[in-house]
């Protein structure tokens, strides 16, 4: 066994944690902050709440909240331009905001623009802003990831990584996912459980990021449907959280696999949350991966509370049943093919996913396993 | 459940990293170098390789061994000097090489000399040089731990403490492991282990750091013994300097109790090994602080594999007796009254200890345990 494995520095988790993040600014001698922000967050109140925590600390602080859905260029454009100048960037939302954000606190650091960084073609600056990272999903793990995802200009998937991008401070407070309907807490939940499951059993999986994937897979298993049926549950939301958190710190070293292939290839083809692809491409492939039937799969399942992998499956099916995700595709995915899916599961962009899955992925694999996913209902 | 943890962020374990510690300080931009390493191992053949790592990578590299037993303030003003005009401190060796390392690190980057910094007189120096720390034995934690031991100019134990201290790297490799002694093997593993069920259980204990925790006793539980009776399996030195360090992390967090407190106190009146010492106190208060029963006392007997807290003292008096240790003190002890270790057991640097103890520690409670303490044989 041989591992190396890299954190976010310092995690602080706990009911109002959030009233905070101004004096934790402060702690990091912030003068000048961004704060990118959600903005359906912006005008429930917590946008106000958070302008007097930083009136009270005495730091200026501007907002950025002109996005909405995935990052595109033009958003990680103005965020990166409006942080220009200051010395700290909070990320509070959803995982786009916490990516729009990460994103601007490197750029900012230099005179380039994104693009100039995307896919790795130049390195990030060495000295980003600082970061606070404060989700209010619980799914991404985005708060502790390296990397960061935004459509460019043609609308394709790009990437910014680098260990200049993780937060110096992760913020987790359970009361700010309360609000999120049953059925994102559903999809978000079910993508952190196959972050954890798949970067404790795929072909990068060691025991330094199983530490943090097993503890993943234990709150899931424990609270998160209690979290869709009862949202207000502050200590199932917190076990969410934390477990996203955790899942997000095992694949930042492990990555993921052929759930995750399906998933970005489906949004290859057409919008559709990842929560819910991740989800679906899991169910469709985890039988066919027990069989590999390998100490990994079994230490993954006895996380989740079952004495063998071959028990995973139908565990699984049930959690998804509890958690009321329908299995269904959104109605644009009527207008393709299994072929159309298969070919996205074998771009380029795609085969890191695929070779990390601990079977091989044949390309008998994959027609089989587009065919079951086209199959689905396009009901949503 | 409010938590904020911090860790080290990078950790790399295996067989053999410790072949990458010049690639490593080069991967963090270090141009010149001191290593604070053990006089034996600098000795041993590990001081030519690092010397040959350091020139193949084109990095100028000094040795500082001028220490032996542990740290006085002699040895980490000789090294902070040495340290000055680098930019990175490697420390390999046991805990007092990676203290000695941490401090140097700090020290040098202003031109303050130690005691200026002891006790927390005054911050530490905010741009600390590099570190890089190998940790030879497995026990103390120092590797990822904020803070640092050594006696001042009147032999009395201070401390420099600070986020400063804290690792950028550390390497745990099982292979420098394998030439510790069965008895040391043992006295150290024992302190890992305590250090893991203090900081699992005592008052400031959380989820945050439970999860090293936790992980630390299933580890130490599995493997030491095996280390201690086998010495060159290197799965189980593996599993025990892995143990060692998320024990370290946890303490790092969560601190201390009871058991520290005897230790800390024994060695105020005479030299004793700090592991054998924990040990020895972590027996003599295990039954008595089990009876509080409570939920964190019950997750860390699970950690061990038992079903009830009420099973531990018999479970860590079993693995001492499998680890081959033997309860006595060293014979200097005979100068010493019971009344002389409940003097230092409630001397004021030691009432941190007392405090965190999920118990109440009365002034009778100190009698008693002194009076188990010095009963002890002393025979070493």
């Amino acid at each position: 066994m041989t591992f190396s494995t890299s954190f976010v520095s310092d995690i602080r988790f706990g009911e109002g944690v959030h009233a905070t993040i101004a004096t934790s600014a402060g702690a990091l001698e912030a003068r000048g902050v961004l704060v990118v922000m959600d903005g359906f967050l912006a005008a429930s109140g917590l946008g106000e709440q958070l302008a007097a925590q930083f009136a009270a600390a005495g730091i200026a602080a501007e907002f950025f909240s002109d996005f909405a859905g995935e990052p595109k260029l033009a958003h990680v454009q103005a965020a990166s331009d409006a942080a220009r100048g200051k010395d700290l960037v909070v990320g509070i939302g959803g995982g786009s905001a916490l990516d729009i954000a990460k994103i601007a606190a490197c750029v900012a650091a230099a005179d380039e623009a994104p693009m100039h960084y995307a896919l790795a073609a130049h390195p990030l600056p060495r000295k980003p802003l600082k970061k606070i990272m404060v989700p209010t999903t619980a799914g991404t793990g985005s708060e502790t990831s390296a990397t960061t995802i935004f459509a460019g200009p043609e609308g394709k998937k790009l990437w910014i990584w680098g260990a200049e991008t993780k937060a110096d401070l992760v913020l987790l407070d359970p009361l700010l996912t309360v609000t999120l309907p049953a059925t994102l807490t559903a999809w978000c939940g079910l993508d952190a459980f196959v972050h954890a499951f798949e970067a404790a059993t795929n072909r990068n999986a060691h025991g330094g990021a199983a530490l943090y994937a097993h503890a993943a897979l234990r709150l899931l298993t424990e609270a998160l449907e209690t979290a869709v049926k009862n949202p207000a549950d502050i200590d199932a939301r917190g076990k969410v959280l934390l477990g996203s958190c955790y899942a997000g710190i095992a694949i930042d070293n492990c990555g993921t696999a052929i759930a995750h292939n399906i998933s970005h290839a489906l949004a290859g083809l057409a919008p559709v949350h990842h929560g819910l692809a991740t989800a679906l491409g899991f169910e469709a492939t985890l039988a066919w991966l027990a069989e590999a039937d390998t100490a990994d799969l079994a230490a993954a399942a006895h996380a989740c509370g079952l004495s063998d992998a071959a028990l995973l499956p139908g565990f699984v099916s049930d959690l998804m049943d509890r958690c009321g995700i329908a299995r269904a595709l959104p109605k644009a995915f009527s207008a393709f093919s299994a072929d159309d899916l298969a070919r996205e599961m074998r771009a380029p962009e795609n085969q890191p996913m695929r070779r990390s899955t601990i079977r091989d992925v044949s390309d008998a694999d994959i027609d089989r396993i587009a065919a079951a996913m086209i199959a689905l209902p396009k009901t949503l």
